[in-house]
């Protein structure tokens, strides 16, 4: 029923996976470094690490906002492409994080590039509908016609 | 495809959009107090700003989840408006709690007003689909014929 | 419009509720241990009740993600009764972890079978939506002719 959204839904599972990843090498940092729940402090690697869990979560319904919203008004496949492209930002964060402070600047800004690009799809793809809808205006067709 | 939901998307946008506002007024708020990551704790101000916009995080995906469901079973123009409250509701409670502690209150009790308004109908809607799915009782034709 | 998902919404609308509830039960226990905001730390009772709360609100989003993929490319009735198995588990790992530390283990591991069955009947969902858009492949057919 929802076949034509499958690429989407494969990125959004990739990313839920994704979470679930983080969340398991935040257990290990505590087997690791003996931060038994539900304490929260300890040495600077468990910290570092728990702190990229914890932002990559805050982020996350975020990122699948914009990331549906922009695969269904907009472009499913270039959603997708950028859905992936936040992953490896995410990747890049989590890991650089969890070994110094500065190591999370690169993929947290890259992962933020890739939210504002989704973000743009998404209000493009938004005002073209109600665009459509409330005034009978409809860009994909007026495109057309130009070329 | 998803054209006749882009009202209910817009303001899922838009709250997505303020969600990440409130992260970045955290990173301001460290700048600010020279909290550096990953510490979490500082002066009062930072540590009030920094659970405001925890809290919002939180909620999120729980409205995102109510408004949704309320707007796609129910009815998107009412889903949309009790969103724009959620998100005034939420605009004032970040800010307030930011000042001081009460401050958080009459925010936070607004936002549990348009999540009830949302609750009750998405309630509403999902009893009515399933009544009509299961069962074979359409209320919405019910009441056509009454009036 | 989105009648033929009732039950899948009416599991996801639960949960919601129940994210809800462990917010409130948190805020109570602030109340009992007179534990104001913005601190979150205080007696070990609180600290667990906070906790508790905060992992399953981390794992919501996910649980959210592997729900309505699995609900929507695979099964909608097997992957609402897997939702309800989660809240279930969630149920016993929010108040098992109150209790002790070691209380939130049971209810932890039944949440990952849950979501681990979820994620199966997603993955094979998107699988034989991607194969039957992409390459032609209809499984659902070939199931059927050889039957």
């Amino acid at each position: 029923m929802a076949g034509d959204l499958a690429l989407l839904a494969a990125v959004s599972l990739l990313s839920a996976f994704q979470q679930g990843r983080f969340a398991r090498l935040v257990g290990k940092s505590r087997m690791k470094h003996k931060v038994m729940p539900p304490a929260i402090t300890g040495p600077p690697e468990f910290e570092r690490t728990f702190r990229a869990q914890q932002n990559c979560a805050e982020f996350y319904p975020i990122f699948q906002t914009v990331l549906w919203i922009a695969g269904c008004f907009c472009n499913q496949e270039l959603a997708s492409l950028m859905g992936l492209l936040y992953m490896y930002a995410r990747h890049k964060y989590f890991h650089g994080y969890a070994q110094s402070a500065s190591g999370r600047l690169t993929g947290f800004y890259l992962s933020l590039v890739a939210l504002a690009c989704l973000t743009v799809l998404a209000a493009a793809g938004i005002v073209s509908s109600l665009m459509d809808e409330y005034l009978g205006f409809n860009i994909g067709k007026k495109l057309h016609k130009l070329f």
